[in-house]
């Protein structure tokens, strides 16, 4: 399949979402540019991507229908199928997000797409101690375990003097993608997907949201 | 001024992070078109809503200057003064945010654009145990707090069975905007501004950067 370029991934994520949530049974490519902003012939280009049949039921006159346009996104994003992930340093962050996989409401290990597989920390004490239902490793063990259990993805919650050396060990253990809590950038090959977490995106986006 | 419409500030927020990212002197409409997706058309009307002067060295045929926009854009989002934000619910992740807030480098308390200025929690043992240089108050002082100090933004560390009735004493107490980490969905009155932030979100946007 032909490489999608990074924009038009990304539009198709964003469109993914306005999909999902949509109660429409069709959407026009005009209701989506009000929505986005995309030019007709952009979101026009951006589903050619997909490879959908002309006429298959995806695009029509009336619009793109949701049901049968979302497994095609989700296929051509990668997203069609479930990918394991773990967490590496198990301070107060960490641990939380390893409570939500713990947790019973929807929490992560609920999550359709992703699974918890493992959380690593240094200190073994931590990873000895923490009450979990995910198995949980001393960092010396990041490469045997990630490779073992075909782990694709790591949620980085180490402090930020020790992010670029566990990004370090991620990568050569075959880690492809980090979501970076630190507040440190990563310097790692260009192959290697990061995606920075900053709270201060979240509030800029709240205050937008906000109006003035 | 007149009220931009959510989509509209939706993508000069974008905008805003292309232009604080660029090494560019000035963007044109087409270099813009490339990295969004957005029609030359679009990128105008949402430029049109800063009230900037033709010729006045923002837009010009050779493109955006992010110098001379970018405070505009701010101005515009409500981005261009310092706002004060709370952490309600002091558990692991709450308290982890914290730690960011009195951490040395690149913290919370750091940010240009916003201020950490409380935190609460109902178990009052936390609040005067956790080391902390913001100041912690049990949660029945979140009223008094929030309209002392004009505290616009909660993030919301709750577990999420306590999520719906910390929201409500956030409202009651003036709060504008939440930031939800709960995985529990808000029900607010409609002039408050609620991001959920759900770590699901970060994973699906990473493995889209990631390729197939």
């Amino acid at each position: 399949m032909e490489q999608i370029p990074a924009p038009a991934r990304e539009r198709l994520l964003q469109l993914m979402r306005i999909l999902e949530h949509t109660n429409e049974e069709t959407l026009s490519s005009a209701q989506i540019e009000t929505l986005t902003g995309w030019s007709s012939n952009t979101i026009r280009k951006d589903i050619s991507y997909l490879n959908v049949e002309k006429d298959g039921g995806i695009g029509s006159s009336s619009g793109y229908g949701p049901a049968a346009l979302l497994p095609l996104i989700k296929k051509a994003l990668g997203l069609d199928r479930r990918r394991r992930f773990c967490i590496v340093g198990l301070g107060r962050l960490g641990s939380a997000y390893l409570d939500m996989g713990a947790g019973a409401s929807a929490g992560l290990d609920e999550l359709a797409e992703f699974e918890l597989a493992a959380g690593f920390d240094t200190n073994v004490n931590r990873t000895e101690i923490l009450p979990s239902t995910t198995p949980l490793y001393p960092a010396y063990k990041m490469g045997e375990v990630i490779q073992r259990f075909n782990i694709e993805i790591a949620l980085l919650c180490v402090p930020a003097a020790s992010a670029q050396a566990a990004a370090e060990k991620l990568v050569a253990a075959g880690i492809r993608g980090i979501v970076n809590f630190a507040p440190a950038v990563l310097n790692v090959p260009p192959d290697i997907a990061v995606r920075n977490v900053y709270v201060e995106d979240d509030l800029r986006a709240l205050v937008v949201k906000m109006g003035v």
